[in-house]
């Protein structure tokens, strides 16, 4: 389902619904950031923005929060288990009151992609920023992998990037087959037949690993999202690793050129080993601290501000 | 049972300790926030406020924690789940430490009345201000609903204000009583006869709850304090809507001008149904932004500030 | 096991790594921010700090993020039940990531001392400090009690310090035994048969009860440490405070200038009766408030600043 019409609107749910223009816009003010941001105070000192975190993540919520201190907003930070929504009251209705604070900006992960989804379509009276919606759109992730590639291989056209393992539960891939697209970059998958996604393959074809790792310039590892699985889909984390972890053997048999790259948070022996973690060819770490500049360079749009 | 004597004291534990000339001393201060704040360094910059939650609610927390930002101050937030109340440590401990790491206002919100009043009578270091105790005293509340009446009606002599639900278990009712008596507004009490409060009735009338909305100037729902009933008190939500819930029908028997109040965060579909809670009639979402004005006034007052 | 070799490293771990002049150093700089800060901007905007705490604390989370708000700090908050740890994401890998994003310092409490120790092995991106770790150390805390001696007595040569109770669990016992013998400080040992370490006991003699207070020119009562404890080491609070609680007689029986300190949170009627703590011979809550100034010292230094 794609994202509803947004024309003229400043939420970010997924990819999807930016031009390539717009998308070279984010990536232009996140290199911005990264060069000018100096500590003291920030451009947007005593603006709100609100984090709404209603599964766990440390990491997301963490790059958001540096994000906004950096721009100088004043943050609140909410989790789900210390809130009213236990007392019944709605997301919608939080966003709204949180509007009526003067909050301006609502940064959401949601297990649900329809929570957020639902309150793009309504007046809350704050701009919606998409930091996770169930197994579907991940729009900062995949902007802070777009980045990263820009920065590594300047001229993005004829790339091939290889998504692989848990295909199917996996926002990111999703968000990633939106942007990268729009850049001419060939997108193909891998990973264990019980974690294909076959509607994904209409678009992006499936190789062996082996395969994959020969024709790629990125190899983007995904997370065996353990936490999303109805069934056991693999047998044991050696077993995943053998056939479809990132080892030193592997590293070995890709382009002379090609990086390594993973969303996080990777488990260290399952679908990555550990010391290929911080091999030179990793960009894992990198990929975090882009996802500052363009969380920095999201906020900025949300807020109206920036070049535009 | 009446507030400790507080005379010169900046604490905050009801409205019956202040004197009318106090309360339109706050809803002045109130007013001058909400037409002067602009994003910037608030004034108390430097200066540190702690919110102590041993109840949750997201949208008061929020509410004084954007009040408190707005004035610059430092904030530390703090809920029962991981602090170490949980290894012994009484809330009286717990204050006077954190007046000596230099805070100097203390929010607190609390199951037990109790737990709160205790502290007035000791000297913590810190200025307490209660964000909702038990079933009996919620004073920023009562502050914030006298501001919204004040602000859409000017003059309120003579104003009918009927509290309609949930009487027994509201601490809002009690603070909205002590306000309201001394701007000469005339209060009436409606609900279902599980939730009515017998001791209250001396002081505010009860009515049938057409009659009561036909009366009234401002038509206060209650939330039906679900979380704080020892028996079940009603048979289903769709019961209670139909009986004493506020529905369209029920909103144009309301007089030409009278207004639609809720302390939230309000059921939909259980005391108001869901189309009117955005009615031009009702206010429940300008209490909220008018709430953060008035603790503004009040944390205010409680670092000594202000105009006094 | 003592502290791994941090030459030239800002990381602390424990009070052992630390000789007499960087001790002097970080006393300096305490009472240096003790009489020289003021509310207002600090010298440290814009610089981030994360605050991972991994065991629950109120008081000395509150205490270091005071402390880093003094400095200017922007800090982010981390508790064990809101994190991607539960999706397995090593420390290591979480520290890492949070040194990409630009954090500078991270402050971390762990029930493991080893979960501490590993990262300064290893190269994070962060400084680290020790905020607790298992049963071994607690430099911070070590570092307060030092300095609110120091103001007490001046001169500290000679000094007798008396350590009661839960010796075998206290992390405080250890932090302060490197910390005082290099002030020429005597240590002594008391409490209960079933808190006993005899290992300890080898550094600092045992006394019983009575003599320990007779001796000491500080009498440093021990949190009992019912969460640390595998098995029931005394039958009852009545009979650990009647056998080993500082009382009012007790009190009397102290050298004329003697003081007594905790490190909080005590356990009122256990180890110290409730009016006992704000006699004027107690010195609990200049510890807490002293812990601030500490902590600002530590964190500069941390941060590679202050007058080094």
């Amino acid at each position: 389902m794609a994202t509803p019409q947004l024309a003229g609107s400043s939420h970010l749910f997924d990819t999807d619904q930016l031009s390539k223009w717009e998308l070279e816009e984010i990536l232009e003010r996140a290199a911005y950031w990264e060069q000018n941001w100096r500590p003291g105070l920030g451009p947007y000192q005593g603006r709100f923005v609100a984090n709404l975190f209603f599964e766990p993540s440390t990491r997301t919520r963490f790059s958001f929060e540096v994000a906004e201190k950096k721009l100088g907003l004043e943050v609140l930070n909410f989790s789900e288990e210390v809130s009213s929504t236990a007392k019944g009251e709605s997301i919608y209705d939080t966003v709204k009151t949180l509007a009526s604070l003067g909050v301006e900006v609502a940064v959401i992960r949601h297990r649900e992609e329809k929570a957020i989804r639902e309150l793009l379509t309504r007046d809350t009276g704050c701009t919606i920023i998409n930091a996770g919606a169930g197994k579907t759109a991940h729009p900062t992730q995949a902007l802070l992998d777009l980045y990263t590639m820009k920065k590594h291989f300047g001229d993005m056209t004829g790339l091939t990037v290889a998504m692989v393992g848990d295909i199917r539960h996996s926002r990111v891939v999703r968000s990633n087959l939106w942007t990268l697209g729009k850049f001419g970059i060939r997108v193909i998958l891998s990973g264990p037949d019980s974690m294909r996604d076959f509607e994904l393959e209409k678009i992006a074809p499936y190789y062996s690993f082996e395969e994959a790792i020969r024709q790629a310039d990125v190899v983007m590892m995904l997370r065996v999202q353990l936490e999303r699985h109805d069934e056991k889909l693999f047998s044991s984390a050696e077993e995943y690793c053998k056939n479809y972890g990132l080892t030193g053997d592997r590293l070995q048999m890709m382009k002379p050129n090609a990086i390594l790259m993973h969303p996080g948070p990777f488990n260290r022996g399952v679908e990555v080993v550990a010391e290929v973690v911080e091999h030179p060819r990793s960009k894992i770490f990198e990929q975090k601290a882009n996802g500052v500049f363009i969380r920095m360079a999201v906020l900025e749009r949300a807020l109206g501000g920036g070049r535009r």
